[in-house]
């Protein structure tokens, strides 16, 4: 078959400000992607009548699927259907389908259906109706000059849904495309690309070439992405998967979309035990991490947030000496942080972190980015030192992740040492 | 002097694929908008020699400026220059300011000069380099059928480097633009943008028509931006600026780009005073979004998240007889949560929420997205319910808003109460 050559047609004045970023195209483009049709070409210009008919009408003669997103609202600027109109040299009507659908719209939340809302039923005529479950505004599809073209709103939700329940099914009947896509994700806490890939190489050299392996930094963690477009390697990628994850071991957080506090908070739940912090560089943020997760009050009590040193002796014990002597940042104070959390929380098991985030309060021997971390339970504490130069901000996100990583490690009895420790470690 | 037109052309896979979300465009824009230029059209096409020249020639005639972004580093899917040279009918030099360039970029880092590094000098006869500071990359400028074309990479700190050390001022100079864009701004929270636009309507309906009001939603507080476009309107923003801020009065969170937390901690560290959080469903948010600014250990010392009963009453000292007698998302448990915190910490201000961030966990009585908040000092506590049904993550994030906002108002002995005290009032 002939490959199909898609291209995508953007409205809007916000888009060309800078006010707006578009990211509308991208999920259009990765919707696309699971038919196993490519964008080649994506043009975006002013809410202009003129300047909309003529890409439309250049456009079309260029592609065989164009896809335009925004200008189907109410308002003046909303001129998607006259341009297209204009471009295929066809009457503007009132749609039938499209005005029963902002009746119901409109009837849903008590609405008056007004002049506005009723210009977003005159369309090209002959147009076919593409539902809207969102919003009032439908999308709609014709053919010009042999080119599938379909409009959509420019609202991310609206459009989303429409694109994935309506067009793509859509595409696939009108281009009798068999094509499909398969992506499988998850994510990986403490070892960067480069690494990665270079583990891939060398333990894998006969990596299937139609398995693509894909890498997406989402601060601190990285996503793997393992995407496949046919059939035979669709069946062949639990394989790959299986032992890519087993290649990188504890390093992986969890599959699909997953954040390591939802894994964490998984690991409690399933032994049913609880898990508590004494934070002090990181000021809550395990805390709050943990706790933005749904279910977390099952394995969630308390949270320490002890910045002071005073505090740390007033809220959990820390002696007054161990402070004077070993300074804040100490495995010392880590340790007996973690004691004093868990005898006041009695909490299964407990992370405890100290450090210098910065800018200021850095020394020669205690330089801005040095941690220490404390994290098991009675009588079974581990720490460690790592020193992370990265920047308050960032600083603060990769301890709270390393937190909540090495207390799962603990309680999953992962007896190899995640690769940070060695390669991020404090001397 | 007749409207200039500007098109932009990106390069690059990548952006068309949906694996990265372009951004680049919108800085563009916005620093184009600084000398009254408005980008009219956008075009973003593959890696592909062809379509790149296509584009630049078609560009080239309908602009009058033309930047390309993108395609500029030493691959060989980096293609721009070729391209450009193509449209423009010249042959490909090696570009002896380049060649200098990409010189002491390698020495600088101990580099060798590779063949795919020095590919970066081969560029069209005749150009002008623009200096890239922080790649080995730089751009170029020619004049293609009376077109001014620049070229900039696609790494987004290195075209923002450039485009605002040079080819700004390049623009300026080339095209004797005088105009200058000002652009002030400042941070709202607890009042909606179409609340805002009333009460400007309202009170100001002489609100000078060269002032433009802009609204951006970064929730839960709101960016407003005040531009003007010529000098007389630079000079009357700060009357209009002050008239705006005073009409929205304690609504108004700061300055500048500051956040609800930066503000809180600028108002402590004036008066030398600390502040406390006890933190039930917030879970440490409070906590982390102020520790997450540099200063904050001169002004915090202590938070408590205390997410269970068990730890309310363990922690900071609420009983348990009002656990039981009222529940814990109560005014009198909030109450007694605050006290604790404030004794227990030796703050001299704290903040204490407790509420129902959902899913789970509702009654028909206590729903999700109620919340109790008790703000204040020793002997000066003030309590408010709020009804927040906007999902957990949303929820989390408004109440510690509320949270850090409310203690701000009571430091600062504002007397008018928040808007949203009544609109978002539990009843």
């Amino acid at each position: 078959m002939k490959k199909l050559t898609v291209e995508l047609l953007l409205t809007g004045n916000e888009l060309l400000s800078g006010d707006v970023i578009d990211s509308n195209s991208a999920f259009i483009a990765q919707q696309l992607g699971l038919l196993g049709l490519e964008v080649t070409r994506r043009v975006t210009v002013k809410d202009d009548l003129d300047m909309l008919s003529a890409e439309i009408a250049h456009q079309s003669k260029r592609a065989d699927i164009l896809i335009i997103n925004g200008g189907l609202g109410p308002t003046v600027d909303d001129m998607t259907a006259h341009a297209l109109a204009n471009a295929a040299n066809l009457p503007i009507t009132c749609h039938k389908d499209a005005i029963e659908h902002l009746e119901t719209w409109c009837k849903k939340r008590n609405y008056e259906l007004n002049d506005a809302n009723k210009k977003q039923a005159m369309l090209p005529q002959g147009c076919r109706i593409i539902a809207n479950e969102l919003g009032s505004a439908v999308g709609f599809s014709l053919v010009l000059n042999d080119c599938l073209i379909y409009t959509t709103p420019g609202v991310p939700r609206e459009l989303k849904t429409m694109l994935r329940d309506e067009i793509i099914d859509d595409i696939r009947q009108e281009k009798h495309i068999e094509h499909t896509t398969d992506v499988s994700r998850f994510q990986v806490f403490g070892l960067g690309e480069s690494t990665i890939q270079e583990m891939v190489n060398l333990k894998f050299p006969n990596w299937p070439q139609d398995i693509e392996l894909g890498f997406r930094a989402a601060m601190p963690t990285l996503e793997i992405k393992l995407t496949s477009h046919q059939q035979s390697a669709h069946d062949n990628k639990p394989v790959w998967m299986k032992k890519l994850t087993d290649l990188l071991g504890a390093h992986v957080v969890g599959l699909g979309k997953t954040s390591m506090a939802q894994s964490l908070l998984e690991v409690l739940s399933e032994r049913n035990k609880t898990v508590t912090f004494a934070e002090s560089c990181t000021g809550g943020l395990m805390a709050s991490q943990l706790t933005a997760m749904p279910g977390s009050s099952a394995v969630f009590e308390a949270g320490f947030v002890t910045y002071s040193n005073k505090m740390k002796s007033m809220m959990i014990d820390v002696s007054e000496q161990t402070l004077i002597e070993h300074g804040a940042v100490s495995r010392e104070v880590v340790l007996e942080m973690l004691s004093g959390a868990l005898n006041k929380s009695d909490a299964d098991y407990g992370v405890a972190v100290s450090g210098i985030a910065g800018p200021s309060g850095g020394s020669e021997e205690k330089p801005v980015g040095l941690v220490w971390i404390a994290w098991g339970e009675h009588n079974n504490i581990q720490t460690c030192a790592l020193y992370l130069p990265l920047g308050r901000t960032y600083f603060q996100q990769y301890v709270a992740s390393a937190g909540l990583d090495l207390i799962k490690r603990h309680i999953l009895a992962i007896e190899e040492a995640p690769v940070y420790l060695e390669s991020r470690k404090a001397v």
